[in-house]
Protein backbone atom coordinates (compact mmCIF):
# COMPACT_ATOMS: atom_id res chain seq x y z
CA UNK A 1 0.00 0.00 0.00
CA UNK A 2 0.95 3.37 -0.87
CA UNK A 3 0.52 6.84 0.42
CA UNK A 4 1.02 9.73 -2.29
CA UNK A 5 2.00 13.04 -0.86
CA UNK A 6 4.24 15.67 -0.84
CA UNK A 7 4.08 16.27 2.78
CA UNK A 8 6.26 13.71 5.12
CA UNK A 9 4.68 14.60 8.49
CA UNK A 10 1.57 12.96 7.24
CA UNK A 11 3.45 10.08 5.95
CA UNK A 12 4.94 9.41 9.84
CA UNK A 13 1.83 9.96 11.06
CA UNK A 14 -0.07 7.37 9.14
CA UNK A 15 2.60 5.14 9.34
CA UNK A 16 2.69 4.74 13.10
CA UNK A 17 -1.30 4.45 13.14
CA UNK A 18 -1.24 1.76 10.74
CA UNK A 19 2.38 0.09 11.29
CA UNK A 20 0.68 -3.08 13.11
CA UNK A 21 -1.78 -3.68 9.90
CA UNK A 22 0.10 -2.87 6.80
CA UNK A 23 4.15 -2.13 5.61
CA UNK A 24 3.16 1.99 4.30
CA UNK A 25 5.15 2.90 1.40
CA UNK A 26 5.61 6.54 1.01
CA UNK A 27 5.34 8.29 -2.67
CA UNK A 28 6.69 11.63 -2.60
CA UNK A 29 4.73 13.39 -5.10
CA UNK A 30 3.22 17.30 -5.29
CA UNK A 31 0.42 16.19 -7.43
CA UNK A 32 -2.56 17.80 -9.14
CA UNK A 33 -5.04 19.30 -6.80
CA UNK A 34 -8.04 21.47 -7.50
CA UNK A 35 -8.62 24.79 -6.44
CA UNK A 36 -12.53 24.09 -4.27
CA UNK A 37 -13.97 24.69 -1.31
CA UNK A 38 -15.11 20.90 -0.90
CA UNK A 39 -12.38 18.70 0.42
CA UNK A 40 -13.78 15.52 -0.07
CA UNK A 41 -14.49 16.95 -4.00
CA UNK A 42 -10.38 18.22 -4.38
CA UNK A 43 -9.38 15.05 -2.64
CA UNK A 44 -11.46 12.81 -4.79
CA UNK A 45 -10.54 14.30 -7.71
CA UNK A 46 -7.12 14.55 -7.44
CA UNK A 47 -7.64 10.29 -6.58
CA UNK A 48 -8.88 9.86 -10.12
CA UNK A 49 -5.87 11.68 -11.93
CA UNK A 50 -3.64 9.82 -10.24
CA UNK A 51 -5.25 6.37 -10.47
CA UNK A 52 -3.69 6.71 -14.26
CA UNK A 53 -0.43 6.93 -12.31
CA UNK A 54 -0.50 4.54 -9.50
CA UNK A 55 -0.81 0.99 -10.58
CA UNK A 56 -1.59 -0.67 -6.65
CA UNK A 57 -3.67 0.38 -4.17
CA UNK A 58 -2.88 3.64 -2.41
CA UNK A 59 -4.35 6.63 -0.83
CA UNK A 60 -4.20 10.46 -0.67
CA UNK A 61 -5.34 12.62 2.44
CA UNK A 62 -6.07 16.41 2.27
CA UNK A 63 -6.83 18.46 5.70
CA UNK A 64 -8.06 21.68 6.48
CA UNK A 65 -8.66 23.94 9.50
CA UNK A 66 -11.69 25.75 9.22
CA UNK A 67 -11.82 28.72 11.97
CA UNK A 68 -15.43 29.78 12.65
CA UNK A 69 -15.12 33.90 13.29
CA UNK A 70 -12.89 33.91 9.70
CA UNK A 71 -15.71 32.22 7.86
CA UNK A 72 -13.82 28.98 7.84
CA UNK A 73 -10.50 30.52 6.70
CA UNK A 74 -7.65 29.03 5.89
CA UNK A 75 -10.13 25.89 4.63
CA UNK A 76 -8.81 23.72 1.99
CA UNK A 77 -5.94 26.38 1.77
CA UNK A 78 -4.71 25.54 5.05
CA UNK A 79 -0.75 24.46 3.76
CA UNK A 80 -1.22 26.99 1.25
CA UNK A 81 -1.76 29.12 4.03
CA UNK A 82 0.61 28.28 6.51
CA UNK A 83 3.32 28.58 4.42
CA UNK A 84 2.52 32.17 3.83
CA UNK A 85 1.56 33.35 7.28
CA UNK A 86 2.38 30.71 9.46
CA UNK A 87 1.05 30.68 12.59
CA UNK A 88 1.57 33.70 13.89
CA UNK A 89 -0.28 34.72 10.67
CA UNK A 90 -3.65 33.00 11.93
CA UNK A 91 -2.97 34.17 15.55
CA UNK A 92 -3.00 38.34 14.61
CA UNK A 93 -6.43 37.28 12.84
CA UNK A 94 -7.68 36.25 15.55
CA UNK A 95 -6.47 39.14 18.07
CA UNK A 96 -9.59 40.08 19.92
CA UNK A 97 -11.15 37.90 18.16
CA UNK A 98 -13.54 36.01 21.88
CA UNK A 99 -14.94 33.21 19.69
CA UNK A 100 -12.15 31.04 19.44
CA UNK A 101 -13.69 27.89 18.00
CA UNK A 102 -12.29 25.62 15.00
CA UNK A 103 -12.78 22.25 13.23
CA UNK A 104 -10.18 20.38 11.74
CA UNK A 105 -11.26 18.34 8.80
CA UNK A 106 -9.20 15.34 7.44
CA UNK A 107 -10.02 12.98 3.97
CA UNK A 108 -8.78 10.15 2.99
CA UNK A 109 -9.57 8.87 -1.00
CA UNK A 110 -8.03 5.16 -1.61
CA UNK A 111 -7.69 4.17 -4.83
CA UNK A 112 -7.90 0.44 -5.56
CA UNK A 113 -8.94 -2.03 -8.14
CA UNK A 114 -12.43 -1.86 -7.33
CA UNK A 115 -12.54 2.24 -7.60
CA UNK A 116 -12.11 4.70 -4.82
CA UNK A 117 -13.47 4.74 -1.36
CA UNK A 118 -13.75 7.98 1.05
CA UNK A 119 -12.75 8.20 4.77
CA UNK A 120 -13.80 11.37 6.68
CA UNK A 121 -12.65 12.15 10.24
CA UNK A 122 -13.74 15.69 11.95
CA UNK A 123 -12.87 17.17 14.91
CA UNK A 124 -13.75 20.06 16.88
CA UNK A 125 -11.78 22.42 19.02
CA UNK A 126 -10.51 25.65 19.87
CA UNK A 127 -7.78 27.91 18.43
CA UNK A 128 -5.38 28.82 21.29
CA UNK A 129 -4.05 32.42 22.15
CA UNK A 130 -0.43 31.89 21.81
CA UNK A 131 1.73 29.07 19.80
CA UNK A 132 2.19 26.01 22.38
CA UNK A 133 4.16 22.66 22.02
CA UNK A 134 6.19 21.18 18.56
CA UNK A 135 4.66 19.15 15.68
CA UNK A 136 4.24 20.80 12.20
CA UNK A 137 1.57 23.00 10.76
CA UNK A 138 -1.16 24.38 12.70
CA UNK A 139 -0.52 21.86 15.31
CA UNK A 140 0.67 24.07 17.90
CA UNK A 141 -2.17 26.07 17.85
CA UNK A 142 -4.75 23.54 17.65
CA UNK A 143 -6.32 22.22 21.16
CA UNK A 144 -8.76 19.64 20.16
CA UNK A 145 -12.55 19.14 22.41
CA UNK A 146 -11.66 16.52 25.19
CA UNK A 147 -7.59 17.72 25.85
CA UNK A 148 -6.57 21.07 27.37
CA UNK A 149 -3.18 20.61 25.24
CA UNK A 150 -2.54 21.79 21.70
CA UNK A 151 -1.68 18.77 18.79
CA UNK A 152 1.71 20.58 19.04
CA UNK A 153 1.74 19.29 22.93
CA UNK A 154 0.23 15.78 22.59
CA UNK A 155 2.99 14.63 20.50
CA UNK A 156 2.27 10.96 19.47
CA UNK A 157 -0.75 11.06 21.65
CA UNK A 158 -2.16 13.43 18.74
CA UNK A 159 -3.38 10.48 17.27
CA UNK A 160 -6.17 9.52 19.72
CA UNK A 161 -7.61 13.30 19.12
CA UNK A 162 -7.06 14.35 15.92
CA UNK A 163 -9.15 14.66 12.58
CA UNK A 164 -6.35 12.28 10.88
CA UNK A 165 -6.51 9.72 13.86
CA UNK A 166 -10.11 9.61 13.14
CA UNK A 167 -10.16 9.28 9.36
CA UNK A 168 -7.30 6.69 9.39
CA UNK A 169 -9.34 4.43 12.07
CA UNK A 170 -11.95 4.33 9.20
CA UNK A 171 -9.66 3.22 6.66
CA UNK A 172 -8.41 0.43 9.34
CA UNK A 173 -11.70 -0.78 9.32
CA UNK A 174 -11.90 -1.11 5.95
CA UNK A 175 -8.47 -2.62 5.20
CA UNK A 176 -9.39 -5.40 8.09
CA UNK A 177 -12.68 -6.43 6.63
CA UNK A 178 -10.47 -6.91 3.53
CA UNK A 179 -7.48 -8.80 4.82
CA UNK A 180 -5.65 -5.85 5.35
CA UNK A 181 -3.23 -5.78 2.56
CA UNK A 182 -4.81 -8.11 0.31
CA UNK A 183 -6.78 -5.18 -1.66
CA UNK A 184 -7.22 -5.72 -5.73
CA UNK B 1 -14.86 36.55 -29.01
CA UNK B 2 -16.09 35.17 -25.21
CA UNK B 3 -14.60 36.28 -21.77
CA UNK B 4 -15.27 33.42 -19.58
CA UNK B 5 -15.44 33.91 -15.73
CA UNK B 6 -17.32 33.49 -12.28
CA UNK B 7 -16.41 37.23 -11.89
CA UNK B 8 -18.84 39.80 -13.27
CA UNK B 9 -16.16 42.61 -12.21
CA UNK B 10 -13.50 41.24 -14.05
CA UNK B 11 -15.81 41.52 -17.68
CA UNK B 12 -17.20 44.43 -17.13
CA UNK B 13 -13.36 45.69 -17.02
CA UNK B 14 -12.36 43.67 -19.90
CA UNK B 15 -15.68 44.79 -21.81
CA UNK B 16 -14.85 48.79 -21.40
CA UNK B 17 -11.34 48.35 -22.47
CA UNK B 18 -11.81 45.92 -25.68
CA UNK B 19 -15.05 47.64 -26.66
CA UNK B 20 -13.86 49.69 -29.23
CA UNK B 21 -12.05 46.73 -30.60
CA UNK B 22 -14.87 43.72 -29.92
CA UNK B 23 -18.02 42.89 -28.41
CA UNK B 24 -17.19 40.72 -25.64
CA UNK B 25 -19.97 37.69 -24.83
CA UNK B 26 -19.86 37.10 -21.29
CA UNK B 27 -20.00 33.08 -19.82
CA UNK B 28 -20.60 32.86 -16.41
CA UNK B 29 -18.86 29.79 -15.41
CA UNK B 30 -16.88 28.36 -12.21
CA UNK B 31 -14.21 26.30 -14.14
CA UNK B 32 -11.91 23.86 -12.44
CA UNK B 33 -8.93 25.41 -11.67
CA UNK B 34 -5.37 23.48 -10.28
CA UNK B 35 -4.19 24.84 -7.08
CA UNK B 36 -0.43 26.21 -7.01
CA UNK B 37 1.85 29.05 -6.78
CA UNK B 38 2.62 29.99 -10.67
CA UNK B 39 -0.72 31.88 -12.09
CA UNK B 40 0.51 31.05 -15.47
CA UNK B 41 0.51 27.94 -14.90
CA UNK B 42 -3.45 27.99 -13.39
CA UNK B 43 -4.56 29.76 -15.89
CA UNK B 44 -3.28 27.84 -18.99
CA UNK B 45 -4.10 24.45 -17.32
CA UNK B 46 -7.77 26.22 -16.96
CA UNK B 47 -7.65 27.06 -20.37
CA UNK B 48 -7.04 23.51 -21.86
CA UNK B 49 -9.51 22.38 -20.06
CA UNK B 50 -12.18 24.94 -21.19
CA UNK B 51 -11.12 24.31 -24.99
CA UNK B 52 -12.43 20.84 -24.78
CA UNK B 53 -16.08 22.81 -23.73
CA UNK B 54 -15.58 26.27 -25.86
CA UNK B 55 -15.84 25.98 -29.46
CA UNK B 56 -14.92 29.44 -30.70
CA UNK B 57 -11.91 32.02 -29.51
CA UNK B 58 -12.49 32.77 -26.07
CA UNK B 59 -10.30 33.73 -22.77
CA UNK B 60 -9.82 33.85 -19.43
CA UNK B 61 -7.98 35.70 -16.83
CA UNK B 62 -6.16 34.90 -13.53
CA UNK B 63 -5.15 37.70 -11.48
CA UNK B 64 -3.56 38.28 -8.11
CA UNK B 65 -2.22 40.41 -5.79
CA UNK B 66 1.44 39.50 -3.28
CA UNK B 67 2.57 41.08 -0.65
CA UNK B 68 6.15 41.14 0.25
CA UNK B 69 5.96 41.08 3.90
CA UNK B 70 3.50 38.10 3.98
CA UNK B 71 5.50 36.04 1.27
CA UNK B 72 3.23 36.91 -1.69
CA UNK B 73 0.23 35.93 0.60
CA UNK B 74 -2.64 36.02 -0.58
CA UNK B 75 -1.17 35.28 -4.34
CA UNK B 76 -2.46 32.94 -6.68
CA UNK B 77 -5.96 32.08 -3.77
CA UNK B 78 -6.81 35.83 -3.81
CA UNK B 79 -10.26 35.53 -4.78
CA UNK B 80 -10.76 33.04 -1.66
CA UNK B 81 -8.67 34.98 1.19
CA UNK B 82 -10.51 37.65 -0.10
CA UNK B 83 -14.21 36.19 0.48
CA UNK B 84 -12.43 34.88 4.01
CA UNK B 85 -11.12 37.39 5.83
CA UNK B 86 -11.76 40.24 3.10
CA UNK B 87 -9.87 43.85 3.21
CA UNK B 88 -10.37 43.82 7.01
CA UNK B 89 -7.78 40.37 7.21
CA UNK B 90 -5.67 41.87 5.37
CA UNK B 91 -4.97 44.74 7.02
CA UNK B 92 -5.08 42.89 10.39
CA UNK B 93 -1.91 40.66 9.01
CA UNK B 94 0.01 44.64 8.29
CA UNK B 95 -0.95 45.57 11.43
CA UNK B 96 2.29 47.23 12.48
CA UNK B 97 4.02 46.08 9.53
CA UNK B 98 6.31 48.94 7.63
CA UNK B 99 7.16 47.19 4.64
CA UNK B 100 3.72 47.94 2.47
CA UNK B 101 5.21 46.90 -0.87
CA UNK B 102 2.73 44.57 -3.01
CA UNK B 103 2.41 43.93 -6.48
CA UNK B 104 -0.85 43.20 -8.34
CA UNK B 105 -0.53 40.59 -11.57
CA UNK B 106 -2.68 40.09 -14.24
CA UNK B 107 -2.88 36.79 -16.40
CA UNK B 108 -4.93 35.94 -19.53
CA UNK B 109 -5.26 33.12 -21.24
CA UNK B 110 -6.88 33.28 -24.57
CA UNK B 111 -7.97 30.05 -26.43
CA UNK B 112 -7.82 30.36 -30.32
CA UNK B 113 -7.84 27.84 -33.16
CA UNK B 114 -3.71 27.63 -33.08
CA UNK B 115 -3.75 27.27 -29.73
CA UNK B 116 -3.20 29.36 -26.62
CA UNK B 117 -1.36 33.02 -26.17
CA UNK B 118 -0.63 34.44 -22.88
CA UNK B 119 -0.48 37.94 -21.95
CA UNK B 120 0.71 38.92 -18.22
CA UNK B 121 0.57 42.33 -16.62
CA UNK B 122 2.36 43.60 -13.86
CA UNK B 123 1.93 46.77 -11.12
CA UNK B 124 4.06 47.44 -8.41
CA UNK B 125 2.40 49.12 -5.67
CA UNK B 126 1.41 49.22 -1.50
CA UNK B 127 -1.03 48.25 0.88
CA UNK B 128 -2.62 51.08 2.23
CA UNK B 129 -3.37 51.60 5.96
CA UNK B 130 -7.38 51.42 5.52
CA UNK B 131 -9.88 51.05 3.20
CA UNK B 132 -10.20 53.76 0.74
CA UNK B 133 -12.80 53.67 -1.92
CA UNK B 134 -15.08 51.99 -3.59
CA UNK B 135 -14.52 49.09 -6.41
CA UNK B 136 -14.55 45.23 -5.71
CA UNK B 137 -11.86 42.68 -4.10
CA UNK B 138 -8.76 44.34 -2.85
CA UNK B 139 -9.12 47.87 -4.65
CA UNK B 140 -10.20 49.93 -1.90
CA UNK B 141 -6.26 48.66 -0.13
CA UNK B 142 -4.40 48.82 -3.35
CA UNK B 143 -1.94 51.64 -4.29
CA UNK B 144 -0.63 51.33 -7.81
CA UNK B 145 2.95 53.07 -7.81
CA UNK B 146 2.94 56.41 -9.54
CA UNK B 147 -0.66 57.10 -7.81
CA UNK B 148 -1.98 58.34 -4.80
CA UNK B 149 -5.27 56.90 -4.89
CA UNK B 150 -6.02 53.02 -4.18
CA UNK B 151 -8.01 51.45 -7.37
CA UNK B 152 -11.03 51.68 -5.33
CA UNK B 153 -10.98 55.30 -5.59
CA UNK B 154 -9.30 55.71 -9.49
CA UNK B 155 -12.96 54.10 -10.72
CA UNK B 156 -12.76 53.70 -14.43
CA UNK B 157 -8.96 55.30 -14.29
CA UNK B 158 -7.99 52.11 -12.84
CA UNK B 159 -7.43 50.89 -16.08
CA UNK B 160 -4.30 52.89 -17.07
CA UNK B 161 -3.02 52.03 -14.05
CA UNK B 162 -3.99 48.43 -13.16
CA UNK B 163 -2.48 44.94 -14.17
CA UNK B 164 -5.24 44.17 -15.52
CA UNK B 165 -5.18 47.19 -18.18
CA UNK B 166 -1.45 46.21 -18.46
CA UNK B 167 -2.67 42.29 -19.05
CA UNK B 168 -5.60 43.51 -21.85
CA UNK B 169 -3.00 46.12 -23.76
CA UNK B 170 -1.25 43.03 -24.86
CA UNK B 171 -4.21 41.19 -25.41
CA UNK B 172 -5.38 44.49 -27.65
CA UNK B 173 -2.39 44.21 -29.74
CA UNK B 174 -2.31 40.72 -30.49
CA UNK B 175 -6.40 40.81 -31.84
CA UNK B 176 -5.35 44.23 -33.69
CA UNK B 177 -2.50 42.25 -35.63
CA UNK B 178 -4.86 39.49 -36.74
CA UNK B 179 -8.11 41.94 -37.58
CA UNK B 180 -9.53 41.82 -34.29
CA UNK B 181 -12.47 39.66 -34.34
CA UNK B 182 -10.81 37.44 -36.75
CA UNK B 183 -9.36 34.68 -35.03
CA UNK B 184 -9.57 30.84 -36.35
Amino acid sequence: MIFASSNRHKYEEFRRMLSDLIDLKFLEVDYLEPQGEDTREIVVTSAKWLSNYIREPFFIEDSGLFIEALNGFPGPYSSYVFKKIGNEGVLKLMNGVENRRAFFISVIALSYGRGIEVFEGRVQGTIAREVRGGGWGFDPIFIPNGSNKTYGELGDEKDRFSHRGASCRKLREFLMRFGSDRLP
